[in-house]
């Protein structure tokens, strides 16, 4: 995954401590095995990216961190954690940011469980701030989350996809998470309509960039850097953009396209791709959709807030750490 | 399952007929695969046993169906389907009600999906009606599932439970679902507080009993009428009423206690079960329960619905059909 440095003129460490101490609590009282589990998932960390895209959301367009703009920070990693569970029982990967997934340590049996009692959680915490509007963004959101994960399972070993069937599916199968958390939290924050659009728009475009740049780092870094096998996405049978791009430019009768279909050993069609053009193009356009959302983001006044959203996208495409 | 018999003087055709109208429209835009895969599953059929009630419930409270009230309807057998697949994938049989399970047909993978998807229109719909309490009343019973889901699996091949263990999980894993469907049709329909906490109670007690009975066919009925294998509880490691009674009567060194422990071939065991008064006994505590339920109903002066409801408590444990 990219990396991401802390927000200049903005620090949310306090308001991310808040949402720490939320995410502890969650599962108290779901019983040993099923807190375990959660926690297992939880405490592998990751960046609580949507948390402060929530948390910037709502003080760009509102102001205060409240305690339920909190909640909401909250909620936006508990879909996402539920989210990756159910996508791990789809998946062979065995770890997860260097570390076992739920499904590899507990089994899958567990790993459907614990997913649909993050999801309730969600909701539930959802349904305590009072908002019909942010339930049903929420609803829409794991609807959407649930039909880019099926979109990719049916075009799993496919070479034929195009660049705009890509984005269409990362589309729902990621940006629509950012979506939730930039509308939500500025919707929670009592933005007004065309404030949370902007933010809406922000989010779609950082959210396909942040995937394309997630992407490209399959090919390009190491295992070590990425806590699971380089070019595991290919494995898995997902042709990403990088892959497409390459294709384009492989001749119709290749070996590697067979090879992919076929879905056996991609380690040669993953070296080529590699040596290929593909990563670079598609980080390119990683980094025209940044530049979207950063356009997005001129409905508001200068604030260091909204210089830390425009810093969030330069930074998840690599132009700055 | 048990049998069910149209309610006498209340007729639910039409109402029910408006409830397969929606479960239809379900999923129309989900794509072809998952479409498929839902409608698999909704066609098999079922009683549409909470969907009934949501309607009776609403009616003995409230008077008139409206869309909305069926729209209810309509949700509790989205939540019911959703929990149904998710379960298939945490269970080995490959049939329900005599039919190939989703996760046999289509694999784990799309199981997960389908649940989750159908998870999540519950939501959607709900959100359409515009109560938070509805909202609130769905997370709640949709975490009581997994919680109740989670009970199962721990206690699965294991022989110490008590009856009051096994009451408290059916309570969180099937009860639930009846409780939110009669007092979300309650509130749908506009109850007051004290009908909606006394169809809470019916639905509670209904949804033990029910399960009971259901626990005592899997010993009692042949594969033919239950649709999949008789004792399939108990070879899937579900240690029921029926065979926490048998196991309170025998002898601490019997080998039957092993063979559960051990999960190999239940099929002795199956038979000692049948050959006891634990499924006579459980059945008793089933109709103990149905009349708890019908008891709940004196909150309600004498009118057909409540006759209705009075009758699908009797019918659930077969005392009529």
């Amino acid at each position: 995954m990219p990396t991401l440095a802390p927000c200049q003129g903005v620090t949310l460490v306090d308001d991310l401590a808040r949402v720490e101490a939320e995410l502890r609590s969650v599962g108290h009282d779901a019983g040993s095995v099923l807190h375990e589990a959660i926690h297992h998932h939880l405490s592998t960390g990751g960046k609580r990216l949507r948390p402060r895209l929530a948390l910037l959301a709502g003080r760009v367009a509102g102001g205060d961190v409240s305690p339920e703009l909190v909640r909401f920070a909250t909620i936006t990693e508990l879909v996402h954690a539920a989210s990756l569970v159910h996508d791990d029982t789809l998946d062979d990967s065995p770890t997860r940011r260097g570390v076992e997934t739920v499904r590899s340590r507990y089994g899958n049996h567990l790993a459907v469980l614990v997913g649909d009692y993050l999801f309730a959680q969600a909701a539930i915490l959802t349904a305590s701030l009072g908002s019909l509007r942010l339930m049903a963004l929420l609803a829409e959101t794991i609807q959407s989350l649930v039909q880019g994960e099926l979109a990719q399972l049916s075009a799993a070993y496919r070479i034929e996809a195009s660049a705009e069937n890509y984005e269409s599916r990362i589309a729902a199968k990621s940006a629509s998470l950012f979506v939730f958390a930039a509308e939500g939290g500025a919707v929670q924050a009592g933005a007004v309509e065309e404030q949370a659009r902007a933010l809406r728009n922000y989010a779609h475009y950082l959210g396909l960039a942040f995937q394309i740049a997630d992407d490209v780092l399959d090919y390009t870094a190491s295992a070590d850097e990425l806590g699971k096998p380089a070019g595991s996405d290919l494995a898995n049978g997902v042709v990403t953009l990088p892959a497409l791009y390459y294709l384009e430019r492989v001749p119709p009768d290749a070996v590697e396209r067979r090879l992919i279909e076929e879905g056996g050993d991609m380690t040669r069609v993953i070296a080529a791709i590699r040596a290929s053009d593909g990563p670079a193009r598609a980080l390119a356009r990683a980094r025209a959709l940044a530049a979207a959302a950063a356009d997005a983001l001129c409905a508001f006044p200068p604030s260091p807030e909204r210089d830390a959203l425009h810093d969030l996208a330069a930074v998840t495409t690599g132009r700055r750490s």
